[in-house]
């Protein structure tokens, strides 16, 4: 198949490129380059070292024995991707071009408009030009677990039927996310939701957990290939941020009580199920939701998880608990559906301590260039809209019950 | 109370400065004038003649006896914005400034576009703005009915409880807009329910019907305090059409089997459900919803009403059935709750008929500028993102059961 990566140069984008490759897939993308901006842009860098693009294209091209069609550009240049788009006639498109990082669009006005109109217009123009040029093309949109929030009740795969006065229908699963990045992706979803209905596109729109992990089997021992891996505050999202903190002896970072669960997977994990979804599309006119994670996990289970691992290596891994700079429950029922990639055939890992394994492994050679940015590990980015350093307030958090 | 509006040139700001100024309220206001060169753009003008902002705030000036504090401006421009407010410093905000066409948003890429961005960053501009400069301040945003669609349920305001699996939440009502514009006011619903959940602001979210009419009594005899009054297939709403269609002698453009059921309420309503909600604002950090219409009725049903109150007054009304250029359902459920204003004294006028004869009195004198525009009176905005004129389908609609 033909597929085209949005933010093909990122944590997922990638991998995913290489992934795809390695199973006889013809690829191609775009990207900004923005998120190497971004990390800089909040005072960070990559543990791992991102090589240019060029050097990435290079050991692509060694590695698989074929160019990968890489274009610098961005979804808001509507007549840039219509004809990018018109030229290579992709059977799937990967959108996982937008800003990911819920603390960067609650730093301020400015960040908070920039990711609603880079994530909605971008993704709106992606639906457009679909239309306009491969209305028969397969969509799978990025979205994430976050959309849903954490209701009181199970969560099913984008829709559900409800009763309400003795009448039924069946709808779509109300959305309560909590910052203004996880809205932005409510919003794509309700778009693309739309733009299937109206225009009869195919779309998958996947509901992500949490991806962790520094590696996929196919990236072999090239440096280059390898992807990203932050451990900010903004980009370093809760497993990859941990490990990071091992690695240099720095407290892992829990926000408040760390009674908040959510669904994790491994990178591995997060590769085999885009797969699944571009192999196997859905109907014209169909819109479908995948709820996409391996396992769900509070974070203090996390955190003493990647303090097991660590020890078992000979790192010296505490944890504390610091005020949450976030506004979200601490504590709360969870139990999200995903039976639709299962019924695809996603075999789970099910091993997270082997992986955190891997990755700790992976990290400590770079635990230099950690060091080197360890004053930007306590999050100072506030809800409130405010800024500033979060406290560690071990004494004033009681355990979590269990049961 | 100090009154900000933003959109105060527009259909219902500029009424609404006089009727809340006429009650003993301050009003400030902006807008870019932007409506002016929409309708423009589309071919059209407003059938009732629109003076020069100048023109109109001297009016103002003599009629209420105090200038208007008005400002041209974007609410994209941040800075712009947020200084406004801060030297205004507003007890309540009404925001009207949004692009209100559904056909407009459907145009192509570019106007669907421009739709999202302009309104979803300019509310969530305004919400950032509140937070800086007037956290307690009450925001009344003007969302549509349109947001809901047409679900098989009957439509609560704006929240509902759930049962699901045995267990229960109360949660937002799912969003079933029909066009880019009605999600724009989705996306705008969600970003102000999380702003005054994050920062406790205060908003009442409107989820206005289908406003109709040509004036209030505050406006008495003077032609440069009247509204606007839109006739077009963008910004010509079903019974403000059908009553210029009706003074040309043009027939009444049915779109489909026109049974598509929407709330409905006349201009002096309006005013004085906004006005209720801006007097009694709600709690810190409440989020509420008002369903705001009078009745709810089929756009048949509409037309027959136009017909016969035009042919009281010696108008030859017919009415014709043309292609849908919409996609949406014509015969369907529909059941919403508006009791939220009733609990707040809001009586309905209850005569529509009554009130279309005055809109007719008030269009026949500005036949001509109706016939000059008669070419743009059949719908060519396609909801497949293509452009053709409807055709008359008469002979293919069948009468709707009732019952």
């Amino acid at each position: 198949m033909r597929v085209f990566i949005a933010g093909i140069d990122g944590y997922l984008g990638w991998p995913l490129a290489q992934y795809l490759t390695a199973r006889g897939h013809d690829v191609a993308g775009v990207d900004t380059l923005f998120r190497r901006q971004w990390v800089e842009e909040v005072g960070s860098h990559s543990a791992i070292p991102v090589f240019s693009i060029e050097e990435r294209l290079a050991a692509f091209c060694e590695r698989y024995g074929k160019d990968l069609l890489f274009r610098q550009g961005d979804l808001l240049d509507y007549p840039f991707l219509r004809d990018f788009l018109a030229e290579f006639r992709p059977d799937a498109l990967v959108h996982l071009g937008e800003m990911p990082s819920a603390p960067y669009s609650m730093i301020d006005q400015d960040h908070a408009a920039f990711t609603q109109h880079n994530n909605v217009i971008g993704s709106l123009n992606l639906l457009w030009a679909m239309r306009e040029v491969c209305p028969q093309a397969h969509l799978v949109k990025l979205g994430t677990m976050g959309e849903y929030g954490t209701p009181n009740l199970d969560i099913p795969e984008g829709f559900f039927e409800v009763e309400y006065r003795g009448r039924k229908d069946y709808l779509p699963f109300p959305r309560q996310a909590g910052s203004f990045y996880h809205w932005s992706k409510v919003h794509d979803s309700n778009n693309t939701m739309f733009a299937c209905k109206i225009w009869g596109l195919r779309a998958t729109d996947i509901m992500q957990g949490v991806v962790f992990g520094t590696q996929i089997d196919e990236m072999g021992d090239d440096p280059r290939l390898r992807s990203r891996l932050d451990f900010d505050q903004c980009f370093g999202t809760a497993i990859n941020r941990f490990c990071c903190q091992a690695v240099i002896d720095h407290p892992l970072t829990l926000y408040g009580r760390g009674g908040q669960t959510r669904g994790f997977l491994p990178m591995r994990d997060s590769m085999q199920c885009l797969t699944l979804a571009v192999e196997n599309p859905p109907e014209a006119g169909e819109y479908r939701v995948f709820n996409q994670f391996e396992e769900c996990y509070n974070v203090e289970e996390l955190a003493n998880m990647v303090q097991e691992v660590g020890q078992s290596i000979g790192l010296d891994v505490e944890i504390h608990h610091y005020e949450n700079p976030r506004q979200e429950m601490e504590e709360h029922y969870f139990n999200p559906d995903r039976q639709h990639l299962i019924d695809l055939g996603y075999q789970p890992t099910h091993d997270v301590k082997a992986e955190m394994r891997i990755m700790l492994q992976d990290l400590i050679p770079h635990k230099a260039r950690i060091l080197e940015k360890h004053g930007i590990l306590i999050p100072d980015i506030r809800w409130d809209g405010t800024r500033h350093r979060s406290e560690i307030i071990d004494e004033q958090v009681a355990p979590i019950e269990v049961g």
